[in-house]
């Protein structure tokens, strides 16, 4: 099998969404696109979501790598519903997604019913469950960010890759955060940097 | 004259000290002494200090920048109380420093008297006194969090060089905290990379 694994964009005093977060009215966070203008323009972003034209870049690069070596993913219930309505009938996902979730919700969506799995016994089962959809490839852990919390801290993530993003947020949804009082090691695997994002890929010392 | 940067370690999850910090015991805070751990085997650093010995680098080159472009900086007085125990008779300081204090103290250390320059009237009188001081070079903001959180909210800091270092601290004291409500905007400058650190240069929008 392949890495555990968790690409994030991320402010760089630490937020992924800014403040005040609702699903309905602002499901980034109030000011939270901010961290994820850097895709918008990109092929390789933009073919994901059907979308023609596009640059090819650095960070298109990037999203390139990451779609290429992704076999299944893992998300949040949260985040999952603030995403479905977006995503509709052709959701921009080319691997097995598994939500875990508490309980198991009726999908409106067409496309998303031959990708969408929902798991209800928590990471773990998750996790189970994603290793033989992912096969060879690694398996990406979407968020939010109390999702990633609950894989750090059970030492179940092997690499995080940070998409950092030169702005302050000062407030909103901090991605390292409940993770106990213990210093965790990591070490830079690889520095990718461009004028709009500095990408930096760790392992996660267990 | 120069610019107004500030030059400083910082954790991944945003910390520049670690927690339950006291200026006897703990001045960095516990573990806090990990994100300093990259200077201390640099020759350019060594010198500064009056230690032989030492490696060239990257990282080595980042420091030796600093010392050259730097011509007066400013620091509070918790970090200079801190420190000046440690400094000694030779501080390793080779330009004014300017201390940001309510009462002027007695200093002890002999070579200190020569550079030491104690300022009582908050950030903009310290940064008056020091622009006379630098001269064409760059005026560098020493820390601690709570004086550069000052400068960032009077817009007075053009620069800041954030040494990221591969490590989550899980607690301590933050670097971008009490700055308001509003998103900072950040540009960057440059980035240098290495096994150890991660240096990013940023310029702050005003």
């Amino acid at each position: 099998m392949g890495k555990i694994v968790c690409n994030i964009s991320m402010s760089l005093d630490g937020y992924i969404a800014g403040p005040d977060d609702d699903n309905d009215k602002y499901p980034l966070g109030k000011g939270g696109e901010r961290i994820h203008e850097w895709v918008y323009e990109l092929k390789s972003w933009r073919s994901l979501h059907g979308l023609e034209g596009g640059i090819d870049s650095k960070d298109g690069e990037i999203i390139a790598e990451i779609v290429e070596s992704t076999g299944a993913m893992i998300m949040g219930r949260r985040m999952f519903d603030s995403g479905e309505k977006y995503w509709g009938d052709n959701p921009p996902f080319r691997n097995p997604l598994f939500i875990v979730t508490h309980t198991v919700p009726e999908i409106t969506s067409k496309g998303g019913k031959n990708i969408y799995n929902f798991v209800t016994g928590g990471i773990e089962s998750a996790l189970g469950k994603s290793k033989a959809a992912a096969g060879d490839k690694d398996i990406a852990i979407m968020g939010g960010a109390d999702i990633i919390q609950q894989f750090i801290k059970a030492k179940l993530l092997d690499e995080i890759q940070i998409h950092l993003i030169p702005v302050l947020f000062c407030g909103g949804k901090k991605l390292f955060d409940n993770l106990g009082d213990k210093q965790i090691g990591l070490e830079i695997i690889r520095v990718v940097n461009s004028p709009n994002v500095t990408h930096i890929k760790y392992k996660i010392v267990k």
